[in-house]
């Protein structure tokens, strides 16, 4: 986000043997420009930092995008990006596209056509080629990444992931449970990564061991939850004490003790992760990690109208705190 | 929306008495046009039942408003929205705006300059001002209307509370159960009276009587289940079930038999409403009334884009089926 020295648009046009008309359309994102030559201007602008002027008329749209709306926590996202916007009198443009990777590769023209004042993703990266025509026409981006997976030169605002998955282990070590086992997320996304690890080092902390059956990978969802649980239960010496990795899994968790016979927090202890809305409201109330998501969609909103207006960030990665909320899932181990 | 007879705008602005370049600031949304000129205008396009012919440019754009985005139902509507636009090539701007009733008064001024395809609105109503500002310039718009208070005279899309009062007391008096309260939601939705009218229907055609003291009023979250379900529970002769208009007042009154030391169902048969995706995965997964939130957004983004293409809805209003989904908070009254 350097200023570049200044180059015109007619000194980029001479060089890519284009038009100024064309490049004009390039970058209004018309329809009319060959695939070709549109890479070509693009590369030049980008070459030469170029970045499009506010445009008279004041922009009124922020994007917010996500892979999928099904989790119970999108809404606490939706519902922070929409707090910030609507205080700068801006609208929220909500569109779902992708994978938790990247937004499809369609998605890209609609926000050039829309101009808004600043895009927030919510997703682990978006591509080189949507950053660089970004960048071209001066939207400023953000990316409220949940999966923990920065990259390091794009603004995000992240959560103690490892911080997390070793308060919620440290909780159950100090009910004087040994054999505890982790359900964690997908293991291609960071935060089940940084989660996991941070329920090894507080095991190896203890000095206790972890049984390799004990390490499961879930789908975020109650029935990976459900699925997982049930394996670590059918085990010769099962666990007494889970670490769901999310809420949603917890509920999955539980429901897996309750089949075969197991109350909770009775008989098995189960900590969630997240701090859902209704995670208070469950029976019993789910013990659990609270992360910020209402703050990250907040913060990255904010993040994204600061730079809307020149700013540039102090530090590109902002990792909010998580804290472990002790309630009724999680009891000391039956002696 | 039936076709007036043509006038055209120079006639419109004779008759105001403003100019042409005025007629077309106000069509356009924008603000160096006084109140009561604006007003003036607004009054003689809406006469005239004038129209604005399409623009070339296509509209991109479908609004979504919700007055409040944290009922765990929200998302559900949305994501029926999304995918409907989505599947259409359309964005979906989504806005927070003024309570239950109506959308707040400045919100009409962004949808006119953004000149969206169309507009769902998760309200009972739209502003009269608002109706005749959409229409005069040709934009539809739809009702999701949860709350069950049709406007005769805009299109909208609900549910049939009736009926699901009706099929989750019945199923409680098949089930055995005499003493049946209900809480139903706030006492001006139409939709807590449609459902509490179920309720007793099915009682009185059962031939039971309905003690003033069983029929509740709660807020649709989970407090005011909570609430009201501890008064029931301390009535001399508490009900051994209980209607509680919602899922997440179900959860509330869940709660509330478990603080008396009343397990459910063995003690205490709980009904919800709406079928929110967690409903199966709480403990014990509840017996509920489906409301089809995800299709009623579906339809009514369906309806608004039928109307952008020129067509007239046959019908204003649409209630999709409601139906019971028996699971586990329900079981035979104790002998």
């Amino acid at each position: 986000m350097t200023a570049a020295p200044r180059v015109t648009l007619a000194q980029i046009a001479e060089e890519a043997g284009v038009s100024l008309a064309t490049i004009s359309k390039v970058l209004n994102g018309r329809t009319d420009v060959s695939p070709s030559t549109r890479a070509r201007v693009e590369e030049h602008l980008t070459r030469h930092g170029y970045r499009r002027r506010a445009t008279a008329q004041r922009a009124e749209l922020i994007e917010l995008v996500f892979h999928e709306l099904d989790s119970s926590w999108s809404m606490e996202v939706v519902e922070g990006v929409e707090d910030v916007a609507a205080a700068a009198g801006l609208s929220v443009v909500l569109t779902v596209s992708g994978n938790r990777h990247s937004p499809a590769p369609d998605w890209i023209e609609g926000v050039l056509r829309r101009r808004p004042a600043g895009v927030v993703l919510v997703f682990s990266d978006i591509a080189a080629p949507h950053r660089d025509k970004l960048r071209s026409r001066g939207i400023p981006f953000a990316i409220v990444d949940p999966a923990g997976d920065p990259s390091p030169d794009v603004p995000s605002v992240g959560s103690a992931n490892w911080s997390g998955g070793l308060m919620a282990t440290r909780h159950l070590i100090e009910l004087g449970h040994r054999r505890i086992a982790a359900i964690t997320g997908p293991d291609d996304m960071m935060c089940s990564l940084a989660r996991l690890d941070g329920y090894r080092s507080a095991m190896n902390a203890a000095g206790l061991p972890i049984d390799p059956a004990w390490v499961r990978y879930g789908d975020f969802h109650p029935t990976g939850g459900e699925i997982q649980a049930r394996e670590l239960l059918a085990l010769p010496d099962p666990p007494t004490a889970i670490f769901a990795g999310s809420d949603l899994q917890a509920l999955g968790a539980i429901a897996a003790g309750r089949e075969v016979g197991l109350s909770v927090p009775g008989d098995l202890s189960v900590v969630g992760y997240d701090d859902i809305a209704l995670s208070r409201w469950m029976s019993p109330q789910l013990t659990t990690v609270h992360q910020p998501l209402r703050r990250m969609g907040e913060e990255a909103t904010r993040l994204v109208l600061r730079m809307a207006q020149g700013e540039r960030p102090d530090n590109l990665r902002m990792d909010l705190a998580t804290h472990l909320i002790v309630r009724g899932s999680t009891a000391p181990v039956r002696a």
